[in-house]
């Protein structure tokens, strides 16, 4: 961890070595999260594929470093719903995040704790802007890699099992070829 | 100011409709913060150019939130000091800022209060994190517009009051047709 600012390259991405921290997500690590069981375990048989990765610079856990880093979700979709992210909470929940897209094509899922739900396109060029107390999902729906930069505040955190609980309100589904946002029939409010 | 999740484009970008805050700074902004006096007073009475502009979008001043949005110097020099912004300290010392540069070619020059000096140059596809205490100064040294995509936290502020009483240790000139780093002869340390 750097001690003085510092540059680093992100497009083309050097991804080895612009980054001290690499998360690989394979399908084995979404268990539960796409709706059709059976074609999640047809796929996980024929060899688990990587879904996402992120890379990012590790910085300390304070209120006014910055996280930073890109996303990459790859092309593909679990019977008839596109490879995403897990999703996630912020710990400290009134922290918010800046993506620009860089690469590919998708959406960012989004809903917050009142129910209301916000989905935002991601294209070349478009930045979203991650209100605080938002859910938040990076979903690909393009046939490339969906490349991302991303911002966040040092102290922000991560709260994945608010997702893992009771899923997203909504999912992103291919419909007649086309990107459809849909309601997610396995949505639970059991938790609460 | 958005109250749920929002995306805007920013390459190419779409200035007038993306932003909600829009600043710019002309030449006599920028008194006494290049070194050729003569040059600048000749620059500034045949017309005043415009240096810089900022389009950002507000938000609260809070922690959690990010302030993001395009920073674009234009190009040209005051003698032999390249066109840059003010340059300044945040106001709550311990945040950071991320500079993703989208156009033209530049260096992001920092100093701390110890009396450390960096400088990182900015290039399409390039970040710069700026580390928590570092002042910082854009400076473009192409022959087009410098565009860079900032984010810095909510509640960091600016405090340009103290560049204006010391200015920066160091220069950004032309010499030999190459930006070269020079120290700052007006450099003063008289304000500590």
């Amino acid at each position: 961890m750097k001690s003085r600012p510092y540059g680093y390259q992100i497009s083309p991405p050097e991804r080895g070595t612009s980054f001290d921290n690499h998360i690989e997500r394979r399908l084995s690590s979404l268990r539960n999260k796409f709706s059709d069981g059976e074609a999640f375990q047809a796929m996980l048989h024929s060899g688990d594929p990587l879904i996402y990765e992120v890379y990012e610079n590790r910085r300390p856990e304070t209120a006014g470093e910055l996280l930073s880093g890109l996303s990459i979700v790859h092309p593909g979709r679990v019977g008839n719903e596109y490879f995403m992210t897990k999703g996630h909470y912020h710990m400290v929940r009134d922290t918010a995040e800046v993506y620009y897209c860089m690469q590919g094509k998708g959406a960012l899922l989004m809903e917050n704790e009142s129910g209301d739900t916000a989905v935002e396109e991601f294209y070349p060029g478009r930045v979203v802007y991650v209100t605080p107390c938002w859910a938040h999902r990076s979903i690909n729906t393009g046939e490339e890699d969906l490349v991302t930069f991303f911002v966040y505040p040092g102290h922000a955190g991560h709260d994945y099992g608010t997702i893992d609980a009771t899923g997203f309100r909504k999912r992103l589904v291919q419909q007649n070829g086309l990107p459809t946002v849909v309601d997610n029939p396995l949505w639970s409010e059991i938790r609460r």
